[in-house]
């Protein structure tokens, strides 16, 4: 894994919509190859699988008021809520929840922003995982290529400021690469380095995508990551976890 | 931000020791252009300042001892200590620490791997973004190019599995992107977006370093990051932090 990468962003794909095939929208604005990973922004994802609310139709609850305090609209609070399998941290407005999928993060993954209209909200896609396999599959009978998709979000981390993207769906890669057991050049074993490779590649197209730019998709050309990793092993197991 | 990115790997390096001029060895391996971006391992930053020392010499505390139990050597969980400014979560042999600097991190940073010989452990450098400041100096003053420089070390996180690189390092590079108050293509403000694009760029470099090829280096070109940050403006402060 020596050999140089290119991040290509993908441009002038239109606002995307319900039912509108993301394999088929990419695939036409560039020549996929054999081995490309093609990087995802979870925005465009859910709103092709129509995982978008509407704030008007939304009852906040007690729990959702008090949280939203006077700044804050109660209404997203409660979507957030009910995203949530648990609440991890709150200080108002601001909710950090772990989602139904295990994911921890800022809004249990609830985002207003490039909504596709105002008072709308994008969610997280039921199953990240499962999106990713089936732009996979149509990618494969679409163009003959055989490529690795990722599904990506920004999340913020504790400790260090601001967000960095990571992956929340995968198909066709080794999502961790395991070093455990090898050995550096002066034979000391390498006891723990498993390292985040489906994370390391959504930093990377970020890099290229940004929030504002209308390129909410990007390939990596040039890594060897062939494999068969969820996204979702990246969810540390709560009891090897020091901080859940 | 939405042209193509390369990601080059350096390869061909050496050993690197202490008194070694790794601006100069760089420069003589790849035709740096203005606005590259150089990451470097922080192993070998902290080489080339002689930041490594010898087990032999470790008198290990009564703590240490405790912590090492029968399986780990006390003597280098008595150095992680020494450069701890405060242990954060131990779980024996694993310690989280925060360093003198103010980063969280794995062991306080130190580590037996890569270093140049057995029973010697290699510390962070004293001070990453000076180190990072030097570097880019030296390389204007050996090409006339100007570059921004990053060093970079592999972290473990909260909730996820596996590590990915952060920037401990840098200079001549905006390590936050700050999006506040800017507006997405509906109208909806952007609160709360400020991208770690430091450590994204640690992550896509990490790509091509790996952690057994002997390529501590790579350069990301494409990207119109330039700025002054300091890598340290990427640790939270602790008011704001909610896992702290």
């Amino acid at each position: 894994m020596s050999g140089e990468l290119r991040i290509i962003p993908v441009t002038g794909l239109a606002e995307i919509e319900e039912g509108d095939d993301l394999a088929e929208l990419v695939a036409a604005k560039l020549e996929l190859e054999n081995g490309d990973v093609l990087v995802l922004a979870q925005k465009i994802v859910s709103k092709s699988e129509g995982r978008v609310i509407a704030l008007a139709g939304i009852e906040p609850s007690e729990e959702a008021r008090e949280i939203a305090g006077d700044d804050e609209d109660p209404r997203r609070i409660e979507v957030i809520l009910r995203e949530a399998a648990r609440v991890v941290r709150v200080r108002p407005p601001l909710v950090i929840a772990e989602t139904t999928h295990g994911f921890i993060c800022a809004s249990a993954g609830v985002d207003a922003s490039n909504a596709p209209e105002p008072e709308m909200l994008v969610l997280l896609p039921h199953d990240p995982d499962a999106s990713a396999r089936r732009i996979r599959d149509r990618i494969r009978e679409l163009t003959g290529r055989e490529v690795a998709v990722l599904v990506t979000d920004s999340f913020g981390r504790p400790w260090r400021q601001g967000t960095i993207d990571v992956a929340l769906g995968a198909s066709g890669l080794e999502v961790m690469r395991d070093l455990r057991g090898t050995r550096d050049p002066v034979g000391y074993e390498l006891h723990s380095t498993m390292i985040a490779v489906a994370d390391e590649i959504a930093s990377a197209a970020e890099l290229v995508m940004g929030k504002l730019d209308g390129v909410p998709a990007a390939v990596v050309r040039g890594l060897e990551v062939a494999g068969d990793g969820r996204a979702l092993d990246l969810v540390i197991p709560e009891e090897r976890d020091l901080f859940r």
